[in-house]
């Protein structure tokens, strides 16, 4: 239950930094991307402070931040570029809702990247804030290994504009990365509720119906990630922040189109489980019909036959049929007559 | 599943130029209409530069593109006509949500052209770009075979106002024409739901449940096609763009109107499968009923009698009514009451 | 299916006059009443060249048409008046949706007159459409009949406030007397929802489920005549219009009281038709459960007594019990015990 | 069906007076509470004339009118104080929706008070009109008996701000009362709810599910009275009329918070209802699941041993079996065991 | 039901101060805490008369008022701080929603403190009405025992910004502690709903569903409680009161966003459970298909066999097969065919 973690703050100074995420000793990474759109150096780094000489430079530079759980580091963070202490509480609270606040001279943009993890094959809701800075972006996220090697590529190969519009455009670039995989994750669901479709017809186990619950679970968390991303583009495109510029927003604009587009998908997928779910039932429904016919033509069919082997088994000392030559194979034929009928019968009411 | 290509495109720089649609080989073909009120030149040609000549003219000029795969051409077309790379990568995504771009010197509406295809009997989901220039009208579709003929014919006869009102009144009239195809398509659904819900009474067989789901979920899919449009052409109607005058609006209300109607319809359709499916469900539940009743009528009647039967089919030596004479006709016509006053119970329960 | 009609006009220029009502021979009917305070002329005429004499007097003229399907007519309205080729479009398209729409000097109105047909006993969905003019009122029919007569009546007598106040108050007479017919129709379907509500509990057979799904799709089809008459009526309520003085939009905004009353019905009926869904479906699982109980009660009960009668039905050469003499008597004793226990278990459970 | 008198005045002339309430022959009662800060006059008067000195002098003047079935008198009233003739109509029309209506110098307000009958059981939707001029307060309602009297007391005593707050405040506290009395009907209706849902669960019989549905109607109505209250309150809090001012909607802002409240407890009585019908139909299916069970166990268990003394009542000539001393004790053995095996396989399916 | 206590006041004058919680004769509890950066006085005070030497000092006082029933000390407190008596009657009126009101020169803010009750195990609602001043803080609640205690920690050791930011963040203080507190009530629930959802599936029980009936009431009360708290939330971030600087507005932003986090959760626990009412539903439908599916291979196997016998225990003179010697081991062998094939026939259908 991830909401186990977030109550850990009740009660606490607003602004202390809690880290409400698994807890890791891993290393910290800090990685520095530094361009404009002649040069580009990119290196690994120990501590913050061997950043800050690259952010007073005319360039634009990325500092990528890999692991949140270190207090120190994040505070650090805050001193040097003057962030808000509740930024930075937001930042390691991996539980939050992804928000967009804007203080005049710089953004805060808290996202949600969503991939599916191979090994443990369900869907990880890692937590990427980026702060936008004139000319930097901060970017910080909780686990190694992310999305965004594309725009790394592009960056260094100089490749499209990405070199030469400043840090908001990078900022875009993230953003957009993180939308795009959305569909990978989508993809991947999409099959799974083909397969899923085709089984709840052809066999229709009480276990199907449990998948069906887990996906629309997933699909109602997967929702609280993208639906507020909306908004968060959406202002972003109203252009209220003088950072970020027209030659940006154009392009945010394409992002907003594919935020709208998942969450078109999410809608259209609930209302394929929730289909899915009238079909199980009926199934289940008609499978108990199947049953109950197969019980009723046994039972129609032997019931009155029996009732007549019964009564020529009766011991009355006066039974004219009982001494009759041909009574036996005619009760036989009368018998079957009647099974003939009642099979006719059935034909005829489509349970055959 | 569409989602699928739609993912391609994932960490690509923006704008660039990826046709997410069907692999194809065949040329593409462009098709050039140029007219006014007094000539009209029409012409199919091999090469955008083969088109020019007539944009620079005072005349109003129609490109029909098909074919969006050359990606050659499309960079051709940004290239001439100065059209931002976003509009270019929205054109190619075949799988775009329909949508306006108001770029003050031009607008790029993004529509689906949907049309049964008779052949493989599915609904077919065709994106139809617009480019509306001062003085001209490019259309870009991804398949041979359009719904245009009619604004054809009506422009090389002269007939009616489209040859005297520019370059937005075209634009008009093929989005008009798109959505009055519309109607045939939710006529063509209108009588497939009529049929469905004869037999959903007549025959409740699982397979209209699954036809039921399938309509329901092509309804869906429709209203994702024609939901946004409803936006796009509010948005035109506000006459917030310098390139639709008045005299267009006027008739763009219209068309309006007719998107309206269209919702509502899908709106109607949606409510009507619904209530099939209550139907349907329904229908199970009173054929288990009649299968039940069959069994309990049996069971009533015959078991009783099988058991008087076997009381007298008993060995023991002192069994005074076994020495009567008349006791087995006797025994028969108690059997006979007894089916008869059962009979009648049944049929004042109306089960018969 | 209504929706046929519609999709004939696709493709055609705008302003093409088509009718897509039914086809009719029938001679086209125009009436014209034109009065001041003082005076009132009322006749038939045969053209609307006959028309206009009256249209330029100081006096309201108030000119009904019956039967749109002859286009010169409707063509020529629109030349005397100059009304433009989209009005009269949609005035002759019988399966357009209520709508207003404001042309500075006329205003054009669309409306749904909605009565049960007592002979087909089904409802009709007929379409008036109302132009107002400075000192005119022209009205449009589909059909002969209609629910003006009461107006009619009160502009011959002089009574009330109508003699007195303009074009503008004649359309407001007419809407409301639209609107107040609404409440006719919708206390017969009161009546058909109330015998419903009856058979479902006392006897719910197949065909009622499929009475209460006809119901509920006439809704439907009723709240899309309704509902945009809300939006139409507030339109002219908030006075945007010059042709609505304050005189006339006071009495509008009680057409609008009625038209919220006649949606909140709506709702309601819908509601009510959900409710009875659900209990038509538990009656008829409550009837399954009464038919389980009887066969079980019969085999609960006869099925041990066969099987103890088929007991001493058995041919052992040692069986004591068969010796005795009051063995059989003492069976007897034991299986009606053996049927009171049942009966009496069965009355603590409350299946008797 | 209280739709039935709302349709006698369809094609009226506006303003007409219709009383489409009970008719009644009961005489009209007017009241008449003048008060100032030091003094309070009250009596009951025959005819308006009566009550008109009081509304010149400079006092808060409050006219209660009970019966509204008389029409003379409500013309008169429209007379005396210049009110509108649609106001008029609105007031007899005792079907109205609760609305405001600001009239600049006085404001209509319709209510409907909603109490208990305790004879009938059933709810009373009674509507009361109130007239709020500078001076005056004119209440109209259609039965004997309000819930007045805690106002009425307190104008006597002298208590509280009411002597000295001016007509708009007197107006404020009928409202108050009138809202509050809401709470006491909701109460009623809550302890309903609670004997339905212990009822649902211990003993789900087909008539609860009725009741269910008739509370879930009631609900309907009572929330078609109780919504438009909010509006009104909250246009009146607005402070958009000049009669009242800021000393009153203070208080009146209080009124609004009741409403909400009220509205949300509508909406929780409506969960609450749609929960029980879920439990209802399980239970259903529950009671259904248990009889079934008891079908299968005596079948499972009797069935085959009946076959087994069938088997030993065949007449072969050859069987070994019946020859031998202790086949007839050894197969009630093996009979017995099959019952014990056949009880313990129930337990451990946990059906016993 | 809470509303009982609610319906005590209807028609009592406005400002009449009514407690209708539980009623108490424990004694009021007001306790003190007054600050400025360098200094704190906390001290447990007798009567608001001892109180008022702290609010005229430059510090900022927070008095806490336990128990609320003591009218006489509302009043008190009402005259010392000029409160508006509507002010006082919310206070005290325990089942108010929550609520803002903005008085120009303080502030009244109602809120619920929701904790579950360790020994009842059920959930309290407590009512918190906080009145800020601009020098003071009153917090007024029902029951000894509250949140506040990591609050009073941080003032007492001055630790955060606490002790510096003036009445208003202490304000915020207590409300983000309120707030806080909810995610741990959350938690319980949270665990609570995953217990059920095991059980759902593996031991479908009627008291699950009652369970799942209790969760889900138990929402919509919460509900009630957390929406109004957006809004008031919302209303304070909006910065209209001169009493909120922007320097507390932007952890009251913070506070907004818990809001929302907390909504979320409720709507995703209210989907849930939604879901496990289907899973019951069916798991139900299930079982009964396996009830059936015993019953009806019992039946389908044993009923001809004892046909069979029933044929062999007739006694007709002339009946063949009686006489042969291997015929009633051949007929064990054609029984137990039957039985095998029968058996095969089920496996095939995925019966066993």
């Amino acid at each position: 239950m991830r909401l186990k973690r977030a109550a850990k703050k009740a009660g606490q100074s607003p602004g202390t930094l809690t880290y409400v995420g698994v807890e890791k000793d891993q290393k910290v990474k800090i990685q520095i991307i530094d361009y404009d759109p002649n040069e580009l150096v990119e290196k690994e780094v120990d501590s913050l402070d061997a950043c800050m000489p690259y952010t007073v430079k005319n360039t634009v530079t990325w500092i990528n931040i890999t692991g949140i759980h270190n207090m120190e580091l994040i505070e650090a963070l805050g001193r040097q570029f003057g962030l808000h202490p509740l930024v930075l509480e937001d930042v390691v609270n991996t539980e939050h809702r992804p928000k967009l606040d804007d203080f005049e001279d710089y953004l805060c943009i808290i996202l949600k990247m969503l991939y599916t993890d191979v090994r443990k094959k369900s869907i990880v809701h890692e937590q990427v804030s980026l702060i936008l800075t004139p000319r930097a972006v901060i970017s910080l996220q909780e686990f190694e290994g992310d999305v965004f090697d594309p725009v790394r590529e592009r960056l260094r190969k100089g490749k499209g504009r990405i070199r030469s519009q400043g840090a908001a455009y990078l900022a875009y670039a993230l953003i957009d990365t993180i939308v795009d995989n959305y569909f990978h994750l989508f993809e991947d669901i999409g099959e799974k509720i083909e397969i899923l479709q085709e089984q709840v017809i052809s066999a229709p186990q009480p276990q199907i119906l449990q998948q069906i619950q887990d996906l629309k679970r997933e699909m109602i968390f997967l929702r609280k990630s993208v639906w507020p991303l909306r908004e968060i583009i959406s202002a972003m495109v109203r252009g209220e922040s003088s950072l970020l510029k027209e030659n940006v927003i154009v392009y945010l604009r394409d992002v907003y189109d594919h935020t709208i587009q998942i969450i078109d998908i999410i809608e259209t997928y609930r209302d394929m489980l929730s289909g899915m779910l009238d079909i199980y039932l009926s199934s289940v429904s008609n499978k108990m019909n199947e049953t109950m016919k197969v019980l009723t033509m046994i039972a129609t069919i032997f019931i009155p036959l029996t009732f007549l082997a019964g009564v020529y088994g009766m011991n009355f000392k006066y039974m004219p049929e009982l001494e009759l030559k041909w009574a036996y194979p005619m009760l036989w034929i009368l018998m079957i007559a009647i099974f003939v009928a009642m099979m006719r019968w059935f034909k005829r009411k489509k349970w055959l």
